[in-house]
């Protein structure tokens, strides 16, 4: 332990829970939606962001980032606290092939990244990261999805939601799963999770509003995917994300 | 991640939100009102200070500021912050052109700040930036706008309104805005925005004082304006604001 | 002492009880069950964690973790900070190997981690770990457990429970326990501690949650078992730890 | 931004205001009266401070200074923080030199005081400076007034009132400026603006004591002018003083 | 002093009691009753723990160490804090050695560990240490007892009793108590004092309970003795304490 | 600025004032009365201490003490603050020789004394000292008075009067001043100035007792009075003293 | 001033005093008794502790300790920090015999003491030493008495009590004490004065415990004597504290 660490401002409640750590999972729960599903022949993740004025250009930012040309990260929560978090997974990536001069596992990637998150609800003179991740990739082949939560826990999932309606995307994605799914499936699965947990958001913000219009439809454009094949990882192109929700809506 | 930073004193509050950084946010809302639109060849960032005292001399202080040869930064919020920001920007400006050997992109730069500015939201020993940014410039010719918040998130944008009566201003601002707007038009809508936003303020403070005189309209001298053309920054010179300012309001 | 620690979150409340290191214990008493038993040969020690999603893979994540090659490590507790304890016992036993030219003892293991967990309830700028350890391992045969508690006290126990439901499987030890237990015995009573302790904690959720349905037997995929034997440590692979819980429930 | 920066007592309030800067501002305009004119060949600066006791020499403190032969300053707030920042604009004053070979611009000063007092409103571990500063001189013949404020702002002025009573004495100074004013105008408007704040500050007093004696006229002692000519700053002796506000009182 | 010393959590109450000090020693009189009596030939401490569960191997952890050949501690408290101080002790021990060339005196020892304990509660940034200690020893044939309180203060006794139900033992050795113990009385004494606090204690928690039971005996694993002799310091092992346990009670 | 600042104490309260400042000059309000007076040929300070018992020997401890053989100080407030500040102006005295060759002014004493206690009034980490001081020497010849007060102002003065019942003393030096005080004169004004802050704080103090008994005169031994001469600055002895009061009060 | 001080606990409160340093002196007031007389050939300084169970050894600690071969000292208060403060003195004692070759002189002790004392009330970053301290010495044979109190002020006297009761004691004092006092007579009114003060407090001990007993005369054991002589300071041997109380409460 390096004893350079001040005093953190993360303590224990008196029952027993990390305060900051809880008030770091709430700022993810308000955060945009993201799912990510194991497939056979890889990992979907993605997220959908809402679209607060028309004047926004959702796609002009990065919410599903490359780390390296296999590994991919999605999140949920602040999207401040998530680009230190995409340059601190960057770096780690950098360093491990500089020193093993093999390729960074997911797994690898997913520790480097709860060691820093479980600092900082610890040791580090500074508050949680308001963030959880899903971090995607393939080893040797096999498809790897893992989520490092805002509290420092990770653990490894066949399918997960995060963020905003959280609950509603799992359901749904409980509902859909099958052994040896289709990358294909997946991502109509994902799209589908996504509008479940976007329109359940416009929704409850239109009853905020007093608003009686009917709901609609998620615009594609707030939509990002990224896939992780064993070959690499990539990012879909709108078009692509276009035509995927175009049928899985259909297929809904 | 520097193990130096001190304690803190932006922690969650109960409800998952980061108070300092909301806090900082309504600092920004109760500065000067600027706004930055995208157009087809260049992008257009202005303010609109308010003029306390017949004693000051409003364009004697910049409030668009070109950061280098092709980008210029306009603010919300707190003058002294806004300070720091800028020299700041200069000085990613030129390491950037130090080490790459070529310009700093819009992007780039929007990056920097908003990483320094996520920083003060979560590890540094000081309270967040009291300043939302607009950084505007061409990459290759391609007009690019975003914007810096407080709370260390950045984005980029058709057009936007920050500070007093934002909302005024993105309201006017979503119902004027077509494709293919022409720099002129783009100065015309932003001149009006200000004005909109400008007057309000001045009625909503005489309201305050009890008083109840006509509006006066907008003196030009509050206004400076600067735009982003392919072929660089430049903050435009008092009597051409004045020109435009002109005809914009006939044409209003 | 090294003057480089800084004020530490841990004071004495008034009645004379660190309060960080009462609230730790809390958090471990709500962390995952876990158990440890001294056979005549060996030691076992394993957890059962709950599944809270059929999206979770629980056996991705190491609950029962190998230090070197003769000693293991269970916890019950924050799993964030786990990883840091691990990491620690790690290299404790390596520096260890390396200083003194032979293997480190269990004793020598959990003293080491009494150290570092003390320190955090005393010194350093940090809350304590939430995290109480399980270490078991064989000195020249003979089988040693340890547990080093969240408060920094550390103790040498038959048998022991910890985590959520501990004082029912505590009981159970208790009534099972004999003199000179054979491995296969502990492995049988720690799966059936675990299983009391697992439904016990269902039947609390599911009264929680006021549903009324019949409790599902644990599945076996929740718990993994380390089984320190005097030729070395080895986490015992699941279709092992299938066939023993089937024997195992059996007997009950 | 120097990492070595630790926490900073200025944080944001609920409403989005830096408490310590209002504060600051607070004592300020509990301070002497300092008023800053700009004429067409000069800028006046000067200040009345209250004469507390008949023990008091009010000449013997210096409140308006020479930062060097160019450049003055005046200041209401606390005179220990004046002293400090005076320090700071010599050597800044200094150092300029040194490193441009050309004599420092009243922006540079102004700028350079500027980013020292924002630094205290955000991130020095100290509270704010309770000083405003008023910086006069010519750069290449042209006068300039900048006022820099505790709350770490700067602007430049035509004309300004600091301290105690500054409404009355601003007031006075928007009814009497006019263009192309000459410095001896300027000095007498100076001295007008400083009597009016001094008397109201003892009538406000007087009533507070209940005590009804008729108002005394401003004793020339309480009064230091400074004017920045294009030739240099210099400070007016007393007795200059004298006579220009026999003038003066006499014109009024 | 070493100016590198950070702000003490350990400051006066308003009474003129340090508070931490205070709080300290509450948590010393709630931990395992410890005794020390000096014999003609000798001094006997031992302590005699709480047996909260039949998992337990009380004898399994030392509350009765050797600091070197001649010298051994007791105490009362949290059982981490002691692991810190005996290992601070044993180094005192080993420096004296290699400085002075000449075995540590049990003064010395004391001294040393009351400046450390001092410090704690003054100096440090940490909370005083929630230990009192029993030291014992002979220098140069002459029976030694010293005691170092939580609150940094270290006295010489004849004889004495720390922790839980402290009073019930220091008036029994008070009452039996004479000018030339001998060794095996003193044993016999200290057996006898550790009994009556243990049955106080469990009177106590049985009565907290509503359980009417009658009192078991003392178990003799809960009691650990060591006896510094003029030729070293030993800790007696369990047949003998089971012996001198069976007589002494029987004398009771 | 020196960026090791740690955070300060002494922060604004919202009325503007700098609260630790203003609680510092209590602290002098009821510390010993000191006086200091300029003659025409030399500056007169001196200090009336409170005997609070028989036993005490106040002309044992130093309330006017020389600086430099030039130069000397008195005070009223802490005397444990007073030393360090003497000990700082002793430094600063022989650093201005070294460096200059030349003997320090009692200007640049004053000024070196305010900057630091300033310091303490805004960025050290530690409270404000509770001490004011009255400076005095003869430069070239001609008597200086200075004050440099705990809030970190320094003024020059003609007379002037600090600590418990300053006011009163203050009246009584306003009323006998004129202009061209001889320095035995000044003597016995400074001397019956103590005299009545002494016998009102003695009356106020019996008062307080509910004791009606007559006031007793003030006994000689409670002062210390330092003349600066253009020749030196020197400690009157006692017996001079008590030769001078028994004149002075006879003139009263 | 070292700028490495941290942030101080001792801070003033609003009525002017310096709290933590008040409540220091609390601290004192409830220690053991202390006495210092000056007599006409050597000073005496003692204490009476008080007697809090059989089983102490008064006569073990030291309360009243030489500093040199000349100088002693004796304290009321907390007897940790009086350890601390004991080394310091020595220290310091050490260092100036090394660089002046000189005996250090009462008063420097006292000075140095007095230096430490105060900077713990203003800035270390430690609470302030509850410890008030007597120091005796003869310089060139003229007999010194210095006290350096909590709150860092130091002063010489004829004679001090400290401690509980230090109010009866010193009325004692006052009324015994002669010009040219011989040595022995001020240990008689130096026992006698501690007798006052031990009685007193064992009569308020009593009364609370609302025990009517006839008090019991002050046992000698609880005493502790030091002389300084012109030829060096010495503690007295018990005997010889036993004659002389023999004799002195004869002639009380």
């Amino acid at each position: 332990m390096d004893q350079k660490f001040k005093f953190s401002p993360s303590v224990f409640g008196s029952s027993g829970t990390v305060e900051q750590s809880s008030y770091a999972l709430k700022a993810v729960s308000k955060g945009s939606t993201s799912v990510g599903i194991v497939a056979s022949e890889g990992v979907v993740i993605g997220t959908a962001t809402r679209k607060t004025s028309e004047l926004m250009e959702p796609r002009g930012m990065q919410h599903v980032a490359p780390i390296n040309t296999m590994i991919g990260m999605a999140y949920s929560g602040l999207s401040g606290d998530f680009r230190i978090l995409k340059k601190h997974a960057q770096r780690c990536s950098i360093q491990n092939n500089l020193s093993n001069g093999s390729a960074v596992k997911v797994k690898e990637v997913a520790h480097c990244m709860a060691i820093l998150m479980q600092e900082y609800t610890q040791m580090a003179s500074a508050r949680p990261f308001g963030v959880s991740l899903l971090i995607a990739g393939c080893d040797k082949g096999v498809p790897q999805l893992y989520d490092c939560s805002a509290n420092g826990t990770h653990s490894t999932r066949k399918a997960i939601a995060l963020g905003r309606n959280a609950g509603i995307c799992t359901s749904f994605l409980e509902s859909r799963l099958t052994e040896n799914l289709k990358i294909e499936d997946a991502i109509d699965t994902a799209l589908l999770a996504l509008k479940k947990g976007y329109e359940e958001t416009e929704a409850e913000l239109k009853e905020g509003d007093g608003d009686d219009e009917e709901e609609d439809p998620m615009p594609t454009e707030v939509i990002q995917i990224g896939i992780a094949y064993p070959e690499g990882f990539e990012c879909m192109d709108s078009n692509t994300v276009d035509e995927f929700y175009a049928t899985s809506t259909y297929l809904d």
